[in-house]
């Protein structure tokens, strides 16, 4: 049975039960049950759902890991994390991870004033914020007001002039004061496709020269007591753990250094993001080649070793992943809207009683068709099509030869393909790549999915019944935005196999997993397509619970979002349709009646077959 | 002098006057005083400025070169023109361009049911109205009830299916019908990055097979007076004209053919978008190879060609370019915020009594490196440079160590550099390449410019001023994001000039140019960014006016669309504030107040330097 690499990137989230795909908690309900009943109370188009318990679950995970490092190292420093809200910035799923996290004092991290001041509303009392990438004097000042509110926040130094500035601000403002972090350039670099955020030639963070030249600042301007905290970061989805270590060990020599030089309130160490997750469903395309276990000990273990040879303190480890928290608790639900067959029968051929030669001859080819010539009888079909083809653009042939032609050389193929289908040759391949089946589905890639346009990342799917069927379709899945780029398409090495469907009588669900992670505030809205309806689903031992439905925008609000006045646009709808005269009266009520409707629904599609 | 490319990619839309980049149109006003001015207006961070003009001049051209080559080829056939929504759906410009096409019954296409109902509100009276893109029975509707408003609307059929549901609600309807298009599908394919969207793989269309079905069904159902337009789309960006020739010509043998099988009614071929806009700013990356003159005279003499050959008459010619129209007529300025130099003077250099012995030689190579020997000794220091690194990694050198060796390295690159700028070589290329300069610019690349994230997409890019000046620095441009992909980088062969400049004392912007096509549409909310300020610039003989001026989304506004609670997150943030120990009651009301004001700005830097 396929299990469209579950067992690669489920992490044991989902599982197959009776040919669906179940979440792996408490009763382990069906997804398409949740489906059926978001469906049921009349929500169409593609749904968000998200899974607030695999939020706990994974904080669970990174506090676990960490707390058994320390113990089994014996390692004094303390553990602390905090999530880049840059990940995920959506209420549905900060503010379940504030709540799930408040045990922990799991904290947030920001990257511009609007996550600030979102974290200073949200985040619980005493646990901490920082505050990373480039600072104006505003975004200081909004961090030496959380500071004012009491927040334990720290302000994360990109350059030396950020700091001059909060040099400055500190002298005009009131007493208490935001800490201060100083993000250290290494040498050593990530691996990964974002490996540039690491590295000596990093966007961001200070060389040892300007670190030396930070301290001194800090001693001159009696702000080294808020100095706690240095910080790095290799980059996103760090793939292999090697380039880690090498940084833990740079910069923990860093660490020493800096205290050496007077910074005695320094006892951080902030690791940064880059705990990866498996996007892979796909064994040959695993990715990741390290646990978070090993991860949290070799981190341990290293900057324990560096604290012992120098003879200093052991650090506290701050990190910042949050790909690793917030990918799993979404799953993107869209339907099939429709399949793009182009089988043809033998019974839509068109013959005439004199046809051009090569339609004769194409005909011959498919009744002598036989394993030992299928091979050159294919080659010549596709030879004979490209003739018709050109024939036809010179004004040859007409639109009926040209159509028996597309019928014949399918029907050759499939036929060669039946043949040969134990002998694959190169143009075998070829020809099986192209009779990959198109399933549109109604959904945005670039709304859901952008990073498979910006990255090429692929994400895991999998249909969420009929998994105990044998799926016989190598598929193609297709957006419906009028985009050419809106295709996910797939190799034939490692092809998606779907189920066949009628669309016309049976529902088809697709299921994108790992969705949670940058792709909700990264959505484009191409066409107009907006965030989906989303819901959350609280499982327990009793069932699941569907909470806090937000359904997609309607087409008004995506206008106005865009600036137009909506109520000019009813009144100028209004005035041409009662200026047509091509409908009676009643009919102009009629349309204006559905006009409302439809202005005041979503814009993804609805009703194509069922 | 440089000129950035602006003969290139300027379409004589821009001149470099006294150093500045002016409009060239009317007065020919400098860019950079519409900038102060909004500045003194207190706008800060990117603008987008939309120039109407260039609207116009887009639409004349094309509407010229269609007439002219009518006239030229005595062509029967008419000429029509539609403006696809998805380019760019903005209201500052939409709302100037069907103000502008009025008079040549310019008209509007449309993707999505939003694109459909914002068509049917503002395309002026008589002006067609085309829909592509997959449609379910709703947006079929919608289109019905463009019709019987009075619309002059074709619904271009994607499937056979499609053709289904309007036979359909063709029957439940009242008697105004839209016209209908049938999508074919080439074996022609386009050459462009898009090619995708052409072609016998393409993602759209219909093939011959399935274009004698679907008239044989528009016969049955007494609906082929309705089939007014065959369609097809090579994608977007067309860099070569040839393959739109091989399309045109399958394309016209196909309306030929369909009209023999009893189409009488069809009348107009439409092709779709594609024409290329030039973005490349350097001579050898040019990319269109043909004129909008040559694309006007190729499509009428072929279409012209076949008519005759087929004795049948010559088709009213569509197009839907988008970009086209749309690129030029928007420029987003962003001021430089930062330069991060790593220059370091001997000065920095913190020698000790007793160095490593590493440092003591990378100074001798410093004193002692002269033409005969300086890439020898750059050589040598780089590897040093790893060598200090690793000791340092392993403990047995400091961070002053580490500093001294940094300094000394650079030093002796820099006058390595000097010493051999007349004879290149790899190594020195490749470190003229690392001291490019960092440009920190107040922009979000992901909401500005997602193409070049996406697509690598470059866009024009020239200092608004200081261009009698000889820019000196090799620079890389980098975006005001937490992300390491927000950067843009040069080739070595084709650097990025740009003037020194100390933000301290003075105000640099950079224009980016061709920008009003898909970059607003597709702007991601990364960091929660949100779309720039913009206004319209109306020029004529006595100047410039500054016009519908809309600000970026305040704070507050881009939280409430994530649908946060704004009210809520305001008591939040006030009550933590009134139950703060750290400050006084009267500091609390001072604090609040600041809050307001930031919560109610957008979320752009502002003050760094000037």
């Amino acid at each position: 049975m396929n299990s469209y690499g579950i067992d690669i990137w489920g992490d044991e989230n989902f599982v197959i039960k009776n040919g669906k795909v179940c979440v792996n908690f408490g009763k382990k309900p069906a997804i398409i049950d949740m489906v059926k009943e978001l469906r049921d109370d009349g929500y169409r188009g593609p749904l968000l759902l998200r899974f607030p318990h695999l939020i706990q679950k994974q904080i669970e995970n990174i506090y676990g890991s960490f707390t058994k490092a320390r113990k089994e190292f014996d390692y004094k420093g303390g553990f602390n994390a905090v999530y880049p809200l840059k990940v995920n910035q959506y209420p549905g799923f900060v503010k379940n991870l504030v709540k799930l996290g408040k045990d922990y004092n799991y904290g947030l991290e920001a990257g511009s004033k609007a996550e600030l001041l979102l974290a200073m509303a949200y985040n619980n009392e005493n646990s901490p914020i920082t505050v990373n990438g480039f600072k104006d004097r505003e975004l200081i000042n909004i961090g030496f007001i959380a500071a004012e509110m009491g927040h334990n926040i720290t302000l994360t130094i990109e350059g030396l002039n950020e700091l001059e500035a909060i040099i400055d601000i500190a002298k005009e403002r009131f007493k208490p004061k935001p800490n201060i972090g100083l993000r250290v350039r290494l040498h050593s670099a990530g691996v990964g496709i974002w490996a540039k955020s690491g590295g000596i030639h990093s966007k961001f963070g200070l060389t040892s020269t300007e670190l030396i030249e930070a301290v001194n600042l800090l001693k001159e301007n009696k702000l080294i007591e808020q100095f706690t905290m240095i910080h790095f970061h290799l980059g996103s989805q760090i793939n292999e753990i090697h380039p880690l270590k090498k940084a833990l060990n740079e910069a923990g020599n860093i660490y020493t250094e800096l205290r050496k030089m007077g910074a005695k309130n320094l006892k951080a160490i902030n690791l940064g993001g880059g705990l990866a997750v498996e996007y892979s469903q796909f064994k040959d395309e695993k990715s990741r080649n390290y646990t978070l276990r090993e991860y949290a000990n070799d981190v341990v273990f290293i900057l324990k070793n560096i604290a012992e040879q120098k003879s200093d303190i052991e650090p506290d480890i701050f990190i910042e992943s949050g790909r690793f928290v917030a990918a799993s608790h979404a799953v993107l639900i869209a339907p099939v809207l429709e399949l793009f067959s182009q089988e043809y029968a033998e019974s839509k051929l068109i013959l005439k009683k004199q046809n051009p030669k090569l339609i004769d001859e194409l005909y011959d080819l498919y009744q002598n068709i036989k394993p030992s010539n299928a091979l050159e009888y294919l080659h010549d079909s596709i030879d004979h099509l490209e003739s018709i083809l050109t024939l036809f653009d010179l004004g040859y042939v007409d639109l009926k030869d040209r159509s028996n032609a597309e019928i014949l050389t399918q029907l050759i193929s499939k036929k060669a393909i039946l043949l040969l289908k134990d002998k694959p040759s190169a143009d075998l391949i070829a020809i099986q790549n192209e009779v990959q089946e198109r399933y549109l589905v109604n959904f945005s890639l670039f709304q859901s999915m952008p990073d498979f346009w910006g990255l090429k990342q692929n994400f895991p799917i999998i249909p969420l019944d009929r998994l105990d069927e044998k799926p016989t379709r190598s598929a193609s899945i297709w957006d419906i935005t009028c985009d050419s780029d809106g295709e996910i398409s797939y190799s034939k090495d490692n092809p998606l196999l779907l189920h066949d469907v009628d669309v016309e009588k049976e529902n088809y669900f697709l299921g994108f997993f790992l969705m949670g992670a940058y792709q909700e505030v990264l959505g484009m809205r191409h066409n107009l397509f907006t965030h989906p309806t989303e819901a959350s689903v609280y499982i327990d031992e009793n069932g699941y619970v569907l909470k806090d439905i937000i359904e997609a925008q309607s087409i008004l609000d995506i206008l106005e979002d865009l600036d137009y006045d909506i109520h000019a646009i009813m009144d100028i709808l209004n005035e041409r349709i009662s200026k047509s005269k091509l409908v009676n009266e009643k009919q102009k009520k009629h349309i204006l009646g559905e006009l409302y409707l439809f202005l005041n629904d979503n814009g993804y599609l609805k009703s194509i077959g069922v």
